[in-house]
């Protein structure tokens, strides 16, 4: 059985990335990711999908790592590992599509890291937050890198010294989800949040995404410059022509990507 | 008549810039663009003022760019509208004024750019948010620098991948204004926040700008070092020795620049 | 009578400072601000303590700079009492300990930004953060610094322009502070935050710590490097060794650098 179920809805431009590692909660093993960044490189080549959810099930969205990977491995396999994760949570940045987990049970760790590296997240309103790798000696450094991009200083050295639970409530208020709803209309209030963007241009939305991530990397005034030249290129394309034109004469934009298949 | 409405109240030491657009809905248009960069450098040399607000009236603070000026237009033409729009942008964070947008209706795209790039906003609580570029294939790339400047990752991605309107009570707690007020109480209660500003030293705020700018694109060890020499200069100026001789002798401080016109 | 007073715990591993100036509402002075960077670097010596509480007393948690060491000084000695502060809020955020900022009452200017320098903060309800420096014509520059490292922009703008006090409930939506609670608890709560964090293996909180602030240095590729090179080496230290062994066999981690005294 395969530990990433990946299903395709072509008339929604949706696709779903669900974890299938239950009796591990989820862990983010080798061979999980593995088949994460296989399934998310993909999907990136599909023209056909706008939105990627990544979904789960049960008590645990994702407990992290399988940390009998860790314990009484080689040095190189314990790095092997940890690079496997951040060339998945890479892929998901690089990625055309916008990515939204969706969140129920507890996210811990590199569990934890994968909510924070997607472009949004809908959590339901009993799941829980943590990055608790202090509590075992192994501090969750490469998780801190994507929380710290999410929430501020003070509330993400709180989570990483204690390594206590943070609830959704509060995953809400300091920046690390975008939405908590009950728990029974999760996958309900996930799928509309993926529909609104699903009607869009898939050109628009990954100019859009690697123009977000490429400006946050840089100082104000070269954002600016950078974000400039991008605006008045896309300005020219198609999508835009077609968006705009609909738009001043009040009809529905038909975009030039919105091909049946790929 | 004037796409700009500039007051300066001098006893104040206020001036007020009025976006005067209506039947645009205050778009942010080339010829408007133009006007209040000149605007905005014209008060700039004026020592008699500490603080502008930007403001406007109906259901529209303003509503973006002109799409006209974007459509079937010559890429150079379109260029120059994306680069006058980061100039005019630039120049409100180059002043050595206070900015504080003073916003009703809806703020979109550039509009919402603008409100971004002030110091600081009040917002009536009626008013909405919107980066909706998206939606006609047009990514608010260059809004979205401005607004990732003052909102978390996940709920600037949020609206500039959905396009939706976020409310004037999300823009408070997301960091977009600085206070929501009732609507018949906007104007009265940024004057308010205007005034406690007008009272102190131009060359003390402008100062102070100048460094948080600078500041904000340094590392913090750069950033500690920069601050600690512009402050142990700043205690050397005038209006720091009579500031603080006046706090010593808890009497009000009389401002060396505080003169009656420029 | 000295200006900070040290009490360590051993046996909690937590150590607190205490400011101890009440005549000048604990004034961050030339001589106490040598105290405490004395005191923070003599902890940091000390394998027997994981966390650091900076507490205060009355009405005033730190008033920031003595004025009187400003007015009227040599430019060389008012540059060296603001490079003594930096040095003193680096020595705080290159201890291996955790700090924890302990307010109540107000925290102004430099003492807002000790409050910022922390780790963490728990604060009293009561208690008021101001960074008033703009209403005596020297803005607060350094302090700056450290409050826009916690805060949004627009609030740190506000906090910088208007000189006015925030509310302890502001200062926790706003991310200056972790916690807010009740004044009767404030101790109370601090050290129940402090002991959580003390159980846990200082050699892991030190390589968390220095990794945490190294990589909000960082662009998100570079952070993501760093953090991964950081947390394949942790994993072959001692205490993750024990702890990650602890954790599969359901006991308790026994620390290798637990030991009594240094």
């Amino acid at each position: 059985m395969s530990l990433i179920e990946m299903n395709v809805f072509a008339e929604e431009r949706i696709a779903t990335l669900a974890l299938n590692n239950p009796r591990r909660r989820h862990a983010l093993s080798y061979a999980l990711l593995a088949e994460l960044e296989h399934a998310v490189k993909e999907l990136a080549a599909k023209r056909s999908v706008n939105v990627v959810i990544i979904q789960s099930s049960g008590p645990a969205f994702s407990s992290g790592h399988d940390l009998t990977e860790v314990l009484d491995q080689s040095p190189e396999d314990v790095h092997s590992l940890f690079l496997a994760c951040g060339q998945t949570m890479r892929a998901v940045s690089h990625a055309p599509q916008v990515y939204i987990a969706q969140v129920q049970g507890i996210a811990t760790a590199a569990g934890c890291q994968l909510v924070a590296a997607c472009d949004l997240a809908v959590s339901a309103r009993s799941a829980r937050y943590a990055t608790p790798g202090v509590k075992i000696g192994l501090f969750c450094s490469t998780p801190a890198v994507h929380v710290t991009r999410n929430i501020g200083r003070k509330k993400a050295a709180e989570l990483l010294f204690t390594g206590e639970f943070m609830s959704a409530a509060d995953a809400l208020t300091y920046g690390l989800v975008n939405r908590v709803v009950d728990d029974e209309e999760l996958e309900q209030e996930t799928w509309k949040l993926a529909r609104t963007i699903a009607q869009y241009s898939l050109n628009t939305l990954e100019v859009g995404k690697r123009t977000l991530h490429a400006q946050w990397q840089m100082n104000d005034d070269q954002a600016l410059d950078f974000a400039t030249e991008v605006i008045a290129r896309q300005a020219a394309d198609a999508d835009a022509k077609e968006g705009i034109a609909a738009f001043l004469s009040k009809r529905e934009p038909v975009w030039k990507d919105r091909s049946p298949q790929d």
